[in-house]
């Protein structure tokens, strides 16, 4: 079969491999599709070669079908449509409190395990979700991405009739505003990158650009003072950081969903003056799969704009390097059947 | 009538006035305490010259009786036991979503208006929560400030049991901790004062110097790792905002009581990868003023240790001297019946 390998040094190359037979406790899936996050671009830029053991397989963004089905594992037939939930958390202990997904000890399968960029992938059977029979496999490489979304838009605790900003207009923050939509909330994106902004717009997503419009006085307008009742904050940069807390009406929830990797100033003035709430949002947990299938399998939401390129695995390095010099780009997915 | 005036440039006078009947919907007052709040000596220090319309009355955490009635108010009685809740809400707006404590136009009663600090007081009847006859009356000046420490508790959603991290061993710190304690939940203070730390000691709170004990070490050995539940941030200090977010354990809540006049580095990582919560408090709403007279007139936690003094009017000036060169000390009372 063939592999795809992260070698450090902003190389992958793509090899001949046996098929192995699934262990105890685990199945073989024949990877459908397998999705390019950030994260992996985190990789591929070298800023994880702590964490990942190289040379490594990545990607964790994935869909297929079972394979093959190891000793002790129940409920799967051949050919099941399938992802995977790529949280280990076998080494869970009472200090974490029962939030699993987040674990001290937790594992990320694809960046401290093996990954999904491959033609056939084991994994452990706890980490599956059952797709539908009528779920498209294209599409449902979307589902951990989306359930990031999920899980953000629940822990916010958005309700219907609100309105939601979403910081940032990348593949989460449009997940994000989708999912957003469906709970019945408004949705206003910003978003700086010209490209992604006709993206938005073309998804009938409200998008402003703030180096061009006050967006504060924006949603005040729209909302007649009310201000944001939700910011989500996808876009990872200090200009996100400094307007969060200005959008933000009384008693607004905005959630962090970029990964900001140094201590930024905050205005913490205004989580006390208008008792905002700050909601630290990291991966998902089981509903949020579920959920994000559910979506996934009805299809009533644009997901299919999203996908902007599907290559084969032999296209690895010319895919990774094709990101870094197109940042317009949005959901790129290794077609890992060919 | 003796009425102390803040004449700015860190001046306090008083004078000799006459007695004013209240206007419809208003009480007069006949004060009994007035606490001195950090705000006033805010305020002393020319902080707030802006907002505080010079010369005038200050003060806000008092008790009293009722001395005369306004046309109109119902539900009261000449020598009735009260204490005033200083949020002047009628200017409140649909924007404000019902959150009037924190409406945008809030007006504070004894910073944007006359306050306490002098033998009559004349208020809007709204603003009064009526004692039981057997509340002591030096101790109800503290229900103002306690009321803060009951609003930071309940928005904290800290339940029996929980461990609490109390930055900051102030008059509010220590309030939070004893509101912490009386919920049943474990409770740590942190504080560098030395005389503050023996203070937070001899009310009977775990106390930690972190600038001698490693804290976040500490509480972890303490709770087997589960590290604090609840973070109350009342000491507004950088170092503060430092070790929040690493003494937070996962799905931690952390309540911003601090003010922090600038935008400040946080550790917005943490927040993402713990997926903790930041809650930012704002004095009071009625349902905390309820339970802080509740607290008050059982009179069962250490309230009368946090009164470090007790000063006649015609002292002011000496009063406010005094606090900038001894920050030792926890509550001064203005007694205001002589």
């Amino acid at each position: 079969m063939k592999a795809t390998i992260y070698k450090g040094n902003k190389t992958f190359s793509v090899i001949d491999k046996e098929i192995a037979e699934p262990k105890e406790g685990e199945v073989r899936i024949k990877v459908a599709y397998s999705g390019v996050c950030g994260t992996d671009v985190h990789i591929y830029h070298g800023m994880m070669d702590k964490r990942v053991d190289i040379p490594e397989t990545i990607g964790h963004e994935m869909s297929g079908t079972i394979d093959a089905i190891g000793e002790g594992v129940t409920g799967y037939e051949l050919g099941d449509k399938i992802v995977v939930r790529p949280l280990d958390d076998r080494a869970v202990k009472p200090s974490d409190k029962g939030f699993n997904h987040i674990c001290e000890e937790l594992k990320f399968i694809g960046i401290d395990s093996p990954g999904s960029m491959q033609q056939f992938w084991n994994v452990p059977a706890f980490t599956l979700h059952k797709l539908k029979e009528e779920t498209d496999l294209k599409l449902a490489a979307l589902i951990e991405p989306l359930s990031v979304a999920v899980h953000d838009v629940r822990l916010s605790g958005l309700k219907e009739g609100e309105t939601a900003v979403v910081l940032g207009g990348g593949p989460i923050g449009l997940l994000v505003a989708m999912v957003v939509k469906d709970t019945g909330a408004n949705v206003v994106i910003s978003e700086v990158n010209p490209v992604r902004i006709a993206k938005a717009k073309e998804l009938g997503f409200e998008t402003v650009n703030p180096a061009e419009v006050d967006l504060v006085a924006y949603v005040r307008k729209n909302t007649e003072g009310r201000l944001a009742d939700v910011v989500y904050e996808v876009a990872g940069v200090q200009p996100a950081l400094d307007v969060m807390t200005e959008v933000a009406g009384i008693r607004a929830r905005i959630v962090m969903v970029a990964i900001h990797g140094e201590p930024k100033p905050v205005n913490l003035f205004k989580f006390f003056w208008k008792e905002l709430k700050l909601i630290g949002a990291r991966v998902y947990e089981k509903e949020d799969y579920e959920k994000a299938i559910q979506l996934i399998t009805v299809n009533e939401l644009p997901f299919e704009e999203l996908i902007t390129d599907v290559q084969p695995l032999t296209k690895i390095q010319e895919v990774f390097e094709n990101i870094d010099n197109n940042p317009d780009g949005l959901k790129v997915l290794m077609d890992c059947q060919q």
